[in-house]
């Protein structure tokens, strides 16, 4: 039992490629996206949609949405550490939540969501159910109500509010 | 004068790197996002936030936030391109958005919204107003109401719809 959900997935853990410092010499936007999926076929691993499981099923997760909020600068020399949390789980999809830490900064220095999509790979890719085995894994790593509530900035829209 | 918007950026291109392609054999999630952040560098070009200017004022945008729409897969032949709207301005951010397209699909293959802030880089980086001259440029730039209403797909939060 733990504080963000009743079963936990293990942080995926990185260092920063130098080629992945842009012109304003801090970790360039799209990096932090990198990371993203990296921590994400980290997941797929522990829940067990692994290279074996695509491999003998063909099925796998496509990303249908990402969200990323940049809260704080990270640099070449920081090790990033992405907790990876299922905020929300259903018959074919997973909306999960990560947040990005490194040791210089107190809070998160970025928080993402992504919503993936389970799916049988044909010449035309169609969503299936997920097995009982994981579906039953995802249900014991979703966050409780209070715990998806309080993941994440508050705003989840692209706007500009005038100041 | 133009259906998007008074004024227009030019389309940024790329091919695909095949160091881009998954194990899903297609481009992986992340790289529509380093794509997207080329394109911002391109219209940061363009808007007079170039590397000339980033060197003489110190100032230079960072990215708040993105959120990307996945709605085709993109395969190592196709060659994208990526056009950007400015769908929202004030004195020292902009909301862009870009469209991505490849020959092979009818519609658009991802959308992608951007919230860049200008920033004047010092120990302490902070917000500052755009000088006059991006100011306008920005201004011309910018979606009617109309335009903006139309942008990508109505759903704009990470949620699971129950169905």
């Amino acid at each position: 039992m733990n504080a963000r959900s009743p079963d936990v997935l293990p942080p995926y853990r990185t260092a920063i490629d130098p080629a992945w410092i842009d012109y304003n010499g801090h970790l360039r936007d799209a990096f932090y996206g990198l990371v993203l999926s990296y921590a994400t076929d980290d997941m797929m691993d522990h829940i067990g949609v692994d290279a074996a499981y695509r491999e003998r099923t063909r099925c796998t997760l496509y990303t249908l949405e990402v969200h990323i909020h940049y809260l704080h600068e990270v640099k070449a020399t920081d090790l990033l550490e992405v907790r990876t949390d299922i905020l929300d789980a259903d018959r074919k999809r997973i909306h999960a939540g990560c947040s990005f830490f490194c040791a210089r900064v107190a809070g998160p220095v970025a928080v993402a969501e992504a919503m993936l999509l389970h799916v049988l790979r044909t010449d035309k890719p169609a969503a299936v159910a997920f097995p009982a085995d994981i579906e039953s894994r995802l249900a014991a790593l979703k966050l409780s109500e209070a715990g998806r509530a309080g993941f994440g900035p508050a705003s989840r829209r692209i706007e500009l509010r005038r100041r």
